[in-house]
């Protein structure tokens, strides 16, 4: 491919991960996007939907027909919804694309877990061992020559970027975390309900599907991956009045003695050489802006003496390390590429 | 009715000026709500969707039933959109209800003009006819003893009380006239649609309807009927982030000189008396937040000596003022009580 | 007093609690505002600052003179700074007025433990021992009669309120407690910082003073009178870009096993009879825009099996609940009042 | 200078639009920062106040040291206030620096009339001479390898770009042209006030300095230059709640008739080659999202044929295209550069 650029299809570009995929493609030195899929619009101009891409992307929406999609492309994003890419995905694999999905269909290795959490048919045995999960700072060796990535959750993205190190090290009991979520908006996506209603949204802060989020089978399943045991974890989601940026907020009871100053430095070895990891000094945690509409994930602490327990605040947009930017980064790993490639933004502030 | 309350029903209660009579009607001293109604929602709790009036409103939504509401009400507030008011209406006039109509179908005189900027058929011309228009302020007197009120607008509400006095006295040209108006996302209501979706309205400022919004042949119905002449006025809608309030910000020429002090003189004496409207004193004008949650209607002035312009700024809380404030205020018109019972709110702020 | 009404002066009136009590006392059938003060703002008539009051009290500021305030009023609301209060308030008790301290100078029993989180001089111990803590729900009956009382600060008191029924019948292990706090904005006040300014603010979500805030004490203070043995919280703050509205979501592990609606019943016999806390059903939790502009506090619990841990989410609005609108719930107790006079508010919604 | 990086120095690096600056500047290829500077931070890590750089800027902040700056930069950008800049740039000048000034100092080719507008003494004759406006589109070619440029102003930006093809084509009146402007937060920069004070601010919108607006002179003096006579506007400025962008809301009556499609045919024409401006085609209207974090100023149009008069709407980012992207555009230009060097950034959306 020496020169070439890879050809990229997105599925699912009409909604927000898909219209953020397309910002960060647009400016990766080494992949073209060769066609946008809809399922619902094909056949308009992207613009239609998205006016701010006038004369950015002047392209037409596809529909979603798998060979015309091997024909064009070398690897497909999918964007699509639970449930839907369950049925896609095969196809794409089965025509040779390189795959990288965002869905949730393959994120669990257990199909019964996925149908009890998801309620939906889970996808093959064989295609859930296939997929790799693509939690590009924890597992990105693992990602890389693979045909088929699994792109994590949001939740779980910002979650266990915070936790892995300090579990890992063996310095936080894992039965005792508690994780308090919060999100912006966009995270409930595009579609419309009283959850993304201006006026219902808007100078309100809800909990929601608390201790019942479809990503809590993710989040243990990676902590006990990474524990060596099961964990159970009590997991809260809130929505917040903002667009973008989620904050997890995470409690656990320390293993024995351990200062803000040592966690510092635990988590900058562990993250050494990652780009988008950046581990906050002693007295300062991060805010969800200061990440915004980059592929950050910003990590601080802080250890309370009265009660040892550790307050870890872990903070990424939701869209971006979250979803689309996290996607792009795996597709970096998966090609042996620079992680960075089409993700060098620095955040917005204010 | 000595010592007896008059009995009232609210078909829309599920829609945002249903929710908010009910908020009025609560605190009416004459009036008790014996009905609240949804088409769609019939027999649930009205805690299920709107959970802020637990312990406060206990009763299920009925049906829209005519003979049953008219067994159980007096007067009978219909919320509902344009095209079901019309048909829904004269059903109750013919029951010997009083009504107050909250949707667009019985502002405008001429059926041909309601058809064409509402697309749908016209209710009869007698009924037409029979409904006052219930713009408080300036036709309060032919409120009175009336059995049908159509209640004004929500943009016509801030905007012509911005303008009448000054049409009125001949200070203003009115062919010069141009309304630049601003409202919060509660006016759409809440039904959804990416107009009332969070993440496309946050952080962003749309115009919409420009030229085209259902309420301009309002706006000039009455201002013709204030100035003796066919009026025609150039009127822009913006969606701003924000959930209630309405800003109109009127530009015109001024006829001769008047000073801003004249203005505020000649306001003043227009509306004496009428507690709602509220006239700046020169040098201030007023912003939305300052009317929020209240039956007020807040107006100010700039004139401009460079161009001989006057701007006129005036802001209503669009689901008060502009809604079922206004409404409330009408029954008491009609019933020929205090025109503030019900309504002595001090705007929240902040 | 018969037929007289209360004069009532509030000291603080151009901040965001002193003008919320101008909002509840102007609806207050026993109670006439005769003075409105503010330190730096004397002489300039209080719609200077706030024009949303204009026709509505019209009255200019006067300085803080205690003589001059004794002579018009008989009850004064500090609603005054921390540290400003600790010396104004006992020349007021001096004087003979009632008083009720919106500040945290007479919460803390202990005047050491006040030094400690305030940085302040503690008042004087007598009388930080005849200040009665008037969370009104749980200690009513020792505010009746009372000449001071310390008004609860608004974290403690949503976050107490959703604790207290659970630790009193000992279903709660206290030293499992963990409270993930939000706040609206208005809490920080009106006062300037980066912590109040909107670009910073907007679209961001902060945790801050993470184990440190101030109401830390005052919240373990109440859990130890309540259980019976020393209490320590983990506690985290964050602002919320929204103005008003504070949620606290609270974990702790179970003795022994509860269900959901076992904890229900037990918080409803546990308020019954007291209006302003609505306990939420099963499978319902509340959210902060539900309490909007009122005095309610909603309380709802989520049991997770799977920990045996409890999520409770309590919420109020931050300046009624949490600071005015229980300011004048207290004053309605000390009088012996019905607790709701002047605070009769449907919650506004949207 | 071949394949060597300009030196590129920024007065006021703590701002708003400093700190946007480096954001564009970082991502340029032909320029390196050397000098990050604050009056009132120096000496520390520019990360302390914006943690959002975080190993992306390690940089102290510097002293506004004239002679340091001279050698260390080729090109500096004073993002300073209004009068310090009139005292700074004379200096950097004198030094040999090329300056791209982002105050309103310089823009007014008047002096008095500066001093009439922005109460600051002007600076001297021959600088206002010097000084080169560069509203990029409109005078790029004067901007060339001069030493140094007037940034222009975010509203006149905005107001003049969408004015001038038609004003130039003698298509509108432009003794009739009334400009309703909006903005959000950003535009009144860090510094605090009730103005940038969030609880002030959210769920408010607010009309400001009407009429009054030190960018009028600056609107009038460009309009004069393009239309050859002396042109006098309405102009109106709006506080919306939210942080970035800015739309004009523009209404003039049309010399003789002019259709939509032939107005944006006109611009079309007008602006060929110029990327960042957008013309949107007949019946779409631009929001402000659709520039969000970018460089574009995107226009749309609709024709009254009732009244004959024309809306036009103008948007752009107000920290981009409105201060720090059109800055680094005009550093391009003068520099004999690609224009879009440094700026091509997608619009984030959502």
């Amino acid at each position: 491919m020496s020169g070439e650029l890879v050809r990229a299809a997105i599925v699912g570009s009409t909604g927000y991960g898909g219209v953020e995929l397309i910002r960060f493609l647009l400016d990766h030195p080494k992949v073209k996007i060769t066609s946008v899929i809809s399922a619902s619009s094909a056949g308009v101009p992207i613009t239609d939907g998205f006016p701010h891409l006038t004369d950015i992307l002047v392209q037409d929406l596809d529909g979603v027909d798998v060979q015309e999609i091997a024909s064009k492309a070398d690897v497909v994003f999918t964007a699509t919804p639970s449930g839907v890419s369950a049925k896609l995905v095969p196809q794409f694999v089965e025509a040779g694309l390189k795959v990288i999905d965002l869905s949730g269909d393959f994120r669990l290795k257990d199909g019964q877990s996925y149908e009890q959490w998801y309620k939906h048919d889970a996808p093959a045995s064989e295609l859930l061992d296939l997929a790799a999960y693509g939690l590009s700072e924890i597992y990105g060796d693992k990602v890389k020559g693979q045909q088929l990535i699994s792109n994590p959750g949001c939740y779980p993205t910002a979650t266990l970027l915070g936790l892995i190190p300090a579990v890992k090290a063996g310095w936080i009991d894992p039965s005792t975390i508690i994780i308090d979520a919060k999100s912006g908006v966009s995270g409930a996506g595009r579609g419309m309900s009283l959850m993304t209603h201006y006026s219902e949204i808007n100078e309100n802060l809800k909990a929601y599907k608390v201790n019942k989020h479809q990503h809590i089978p993710e989040i243990e399943q990676v902590l006990a991956d990474v524990a060596g045991e099961k964990v159970t974890v009590t997991f809260t989601t809130h929505q917040v009045p903002m667009t973008r940026g989620i904050m997890s907020t995470m409690y656990a009871s320390l293993n024995g003695s351990h200062t803000n100053e040592e966690l510092v430095e635990l988590y900058k070895q562990y993250y050494e050489g990652r780009k988008f990891i950046r581990i906050r000094p002693e007295g300062q945690y991060p805010a969800t802006k200061e990440v915004y509409g980059s592929n950050y994930c910003d990590i601080g602490f802080v250890v309370d003496s009265r009660t040892n327990r550790v307050t870890i605040i872990s903070v990424i947009d939701n869209v971006v390390k979250g979803a689309a930017g996290q996607a792009v980064q795996n597709l970096n790993l998966m090609m042996g590429w620079d992680e960075t490639l089409g993700l060098n933004f620095t955040p917005i502030y204010p």
